[in-house]
């Protein structure tokens, strides 16, 4: 299989986009993001796009010949994949196979959803077919009331991390202030997050990711073919691993350990010759607060149960040793289901291409995706390198 | 990229199945497959999945892990794939490039519908989500409405082909009669095909596909490991092809030609080297009677404006020139939307294996399956030969 990289993004501002429907923010990022390439859109082969929820909160299925037609790119294939909130890294997954095969040479990459319109309680119901309806959200489940187990259960394991929790909060509030795209630009503090309106204990509203309209869009091509056409720096994918895991609760090995993350990295990690200490940001899938504690020790950040301790000394802020979330995170920047893993590689390449403005690192060669569907059941994983 | 092979293939009954819920279907049809595979299921490295609209009429998303976790596959990568009616051919393209590309040598592809369970407002409604909903169902097309208009529209150009329309039903229907695994076992005559319950002229209840439930699933295998593994006769993916169109009625080029069918075709028959007089059988996306006629014409069985002469002729009935549809098609062995795709190659596998009974053709070396999405906004289609 042949190298792969990214040479153009797009995405939408995050947020309550009341003026816009699914078209409207396909037609914004996917225009931004074939532009940012410096390609016709006559070159693009195939179209991938992942959306998690449209068909019950939009009565949409169909996104591919959707999204085609909006951006006016003819005859070609296009595939929707769904893995509840991995959806997008699941279309950028088949994408990058797609082109590492030589069947394609230069793809387009989508995710878009649409949340805003519908009461919460219908987005609880929607969001929560990412679960097992018969087995869990028959019997009350929803997605703050299973990560509030894994969070107990962490507790139990490994000692109380309920003020850690809430420090992932306030870093990922702050790293959104420097993110003109962000859906929250406010910052909050540790007693604000634990003194929030309770969900399902220990999380509180503020350990939660938001609701969001948003999409995003990367260009993919063969590094050969990159070369030629891209006058930024070319992004490279040197690492990619996609894993999965049980859907219910029930039938996991461990509840602190993500197993679906753990194959999808170390996946990632061998193909790219990487170790985690390498690595210089990432950006990382928390759902909820103790998801982003789980996922840096997951994926060997930090060792299991030290996780908390490395975000209170700071590790995991924007001038620490590794980076989590300068985009925001699900949490600050916002959560548009189907664009989230979409999303995460456009903050990536933004930092890699050094075009992020006020939240620009020093150091950014080399960054790492993680993108995570339900309760751990999908994950994938993506390592990119500056060229 | 290296040649790929069908080794397991299984499905369930297809109907009304009251006491089988999604979890029931894809247990009976994914164990079948890989006992029929002659494997060990810890063989299988990742695992697609088809599936259209069980978010809306079942609450139930996330079907990769869903499967996995029935089939016991432990941490595998999974995807579900949706183009609406294609979904199950989408999901079995995007595993055909994985193992062609050498990314895994054994995957398990299957597709799995609920949809009897719901009342037909709820059906309809859910289907209508493969077209666009702000521009054409919030205004009242549904999809038997969109086909009658590309049946109208047929008329005009090529003159009318009610008879032979309603012709393709009592073929398809003649065909179950023979398959245990059909939903409809009945045989229907012209005449009752024409004075059916009518629901969008020319359209009756007799000239529109099954609401089903049923599960399909299949087997891929690099070939040289194929060649190592198989006990029956591998059946090799000697073409595939995979294009798209608009989403939206109004913005096609033609309402007769559907050209995601033709861009499709020409890539599997270009891929194969083979010619629409070398296929021995088909399985075509007859989710209307006038969709078969479209179908065997844009494939290039029949020039366009013959189709409908050439069914009255008898060529497409299991005797003739190309049998379409022995399987009973989606109008009589019924329309499971996700597993349609995934069914379709069950058939044609099991027609070139020999094992068909008693709808077993004398001549079945090579067979084409051909699985439309949505107003043929999405279509793969895909020829196999026995090796």
């Amino acid at each position: 299989m042949r190298s792969v990289s990214v040479i153009g993004i797009g995405e939408t501002k995050m947020g309550k986009l009341a003026d816009f429907w699914l078209r409207d923010m396909i037609k914004e990022a996917g225009e931004k993001a074939i532009s940012d390439a410096n390609i016709d859109r006559n070159q693009i082969e195939a179209l991938y796009m992942g959306n998690f929820a449209s068909q019950y909160l939009c009565l949409q299925g169909h996104m591919g010949p959707l999204a085609s037609e909006v951006l006016n790119l003819g005859n070609i294939p296009t595939v929707r994949t769904e893995g509840a909130c991995a959806s997008g890294g699941l279309a950028f997954r088949q994408a990058y196979i797609a082109v590492a095969a030589g069947l394609y040479d230069i793809v387009l990459v989508g995710g878009a959803e649409k949340m805003t319109h519908q009461p919460t309680e219908v987005v609880t119901t929607g969001v929560a077919g990412a679960a097992d309806y018969n087995l869990e959200v028959s019997i009350g489940a929803t997605f703050p009331s299973i990560f509030a187990m894994l969070a107990q259960r962490y507790f139990y394991e490994y000692g109380d991390v309920r003020e850690q929790m809430a420090m992932c909060a306030v870093q990922n509030h702050d790293n959104a202030m420097l993110n003109p795209d962000a859906q929250m630009q406010k910052r909050i503090t540790v007693d604000q997050v634990k003194a929030g309106f309770p969900v399902a204990y220990p999380l509180t509203v503020y350990d939660c990711s938001l609701v969001t309209d948003g999409s995003a869009f990367v260009v993919l091509a063969a590094t050969d073919v990159a070369e030629k056409l891209s006058k930024k720096r070319i992004v490279e994918i040197v690492g990619s691993g996609h894993a999965g895991d049980t859907l219910t609760i029930a039938t996991k090995k461990s509840l602190t350990t993500l197993y679906a993350t753990v194959h999808a990295a170390k996946q990632a990690y061998q193909m790219s010759g990487l170790k985690p200490s390498d690595i210089d940001l990432a950006e990382v899938h928390d759902c909820f607060t103790i998801t982003q504690i789980l996922n840096i020790e997951d994926l060997g950040f930090f060792e299991k149960g030290k996780g908390g301790r490395a975000v209170m000394e700071g590790k995991t802020a924007a001038s620490g040793q590794i980076p989590i979330n300068v985009s925001g995170g699900l949490k600050a920047k916002g959560h548009p289901i189907g664009a989230t893993g979409l999303s995460q590689i456009y903050e990536i390449v933004t930092q890699l291409r050094g075009e992020a403005g006020a939240r620009q690192l020093k150091k950014a060669n080399i960054g790492l995706t993680h993108n995570l569907g339900g309760t751990a059941a999908t994950c994938v994983v993506n390592i990119f390198r500056g060229r």
